[in-house]
């Protein structure tokens, strides 16, 4: 199981190049590139120095949600205070909790591009919020600083928890989530209870209080028979 | 009483404009630099990015002894192990000791040239080594990168750790959850999803589900919601 760094825009190759090189010192290996702005790049080699490897095994991908497939918990960096109240961690209790979700599949650690940050619609697909606790006058870290303290508490959770043992049922991944809220969307859409005119933040909400259910795999197929039988049964009709 | 960071025979001046940033980032001001191959240097400039103050306000000297004056302890950085024992530290020890000992007068924290590290004449004048769990099979990190694990660590021993903030609104009771899970359960059994002759365990599974979500009051008013746009839509029927 591999916790993953997923870099969204980067603007910087040079930034691409020290983060693989802080993720290889701190024992990580799994980078994926979401458009990158420029990549392979002259620069992102001279800054890996040392972490070639780690740029060559880059996977290149063109959504953030092609970087989640397979991840069950991920954590998106901001330094901005969003709107909407979302779980958000220091680093430390991060990496407790990406080392301990570790042992039912793939984690993710997500860095937006670096002027702007994640996106909310890529924060949404974040179950937390990683934020570094900065001087509040001067709080914008570079994203390769960024991933270098994540990357250090992470080794040090990895080095300093005992084994973890595997839950019996692996976690519903970042894919089987999206299925499952977009069931959700559809059947609530359906039911008029969500106006889609109007939807204000009905479903950023929805994804928050199931991302930390962190359902399994036997609870998200629950979930989506229910979906499916109030879906039949508004076919239907009533009997009486 | 400040937190020194001392550069001895930076080689890259690009690096010193990102220790710069890194210290403001983490609250610290005082950068002194021991002959720098360049400096000042537009690669410093333009990668302090925002912390160009700290870098106006360092001081340049030609030995460590005169980048040492007023500090009575000093911690050396080093990832190589050294032929004499040295008490050696890492990151979250060395920055509780610096924060200790910065009661009593200043501190710093000294940095060698990228490719050399500091030398053994140099380690004499510090009280401690610093060194970074790196893996050992690439256990060089770049000097700007190590400078943020240390001012990360000397950060999060200087504000102590805040408590985590109490989340905005109060979680639900265990009398609003008993009461959504009856309806949760009235809504089930009118779908026929569940079926009260053969409940198996359905209930259970969906109570332990919705008990990792912990819910608060908000979001188990949405979920009452749904359930009873769900049952209203059931009696009135499908339009079309």
């Amino acid at each position: 199981m591999a916790v993953r760094i997923i870099l969204v825009g980067t603007t910087h190759p040079g930034n691409i190049g020290a983060v693989a090189r802080a993720m290889k010192n701190m024992g990580l290996r799994e980078l994926v590139l979401v458009n990158p702005r420029y990549f392979p790049h002259a620069d992102a080699t001279a800054r890996a120095s040392g972490a070639e490897d780690v740029l060559a095994a880059a996977r290149v991908v063109d959504r953030l949600d092609d970087a989640l497939v397979g991840c069950h918990f991920a954590a998106g960096a901001s330094a901005r205070s969003r709107t909407i109240e979302w779980p958000t961690f220091q680093p430390r209790e991060c990496a407790a909790r990406l080392i301990e979700e570790n042992a039912g599949g793939d984690v993710a650690v997500v860095f937006g591009p670096e002027k702007t940050g994640l996106s909310n619609d890529d924060l949404d697909r974040c179950q937390a919020l990683l934020t570094i606790p900065a001087d509040p006058s001067f709080s914008s870290l570079n994203i390769a600083m960024a991933a270098q303290v994540i990357c250090y508490e992470i080794r040090l959770a990895t080095l300093e928890l005992p084994e973890p043992t595997a839950p019996e049922m692996p976690q519903a991944t970042a894919e089987e989530m999206e299925y499952f809220f977009r069931h959700l969307e559809e059947v609530l859409t359906d039911q008029r209870f969500l106006d889609p005119e109007n939807p204000r933040t009905l479903m950023r909400r929805l994804r928050r209080l199931f991302f930390k259910a962190s359902p399994d795999k036997n609870e998200i197929n629950i979930l989506r028979g229910i979906l499916t039988a109030v879906a039949v049964d508004r076919k239907k009709g009533p009997e009486e």
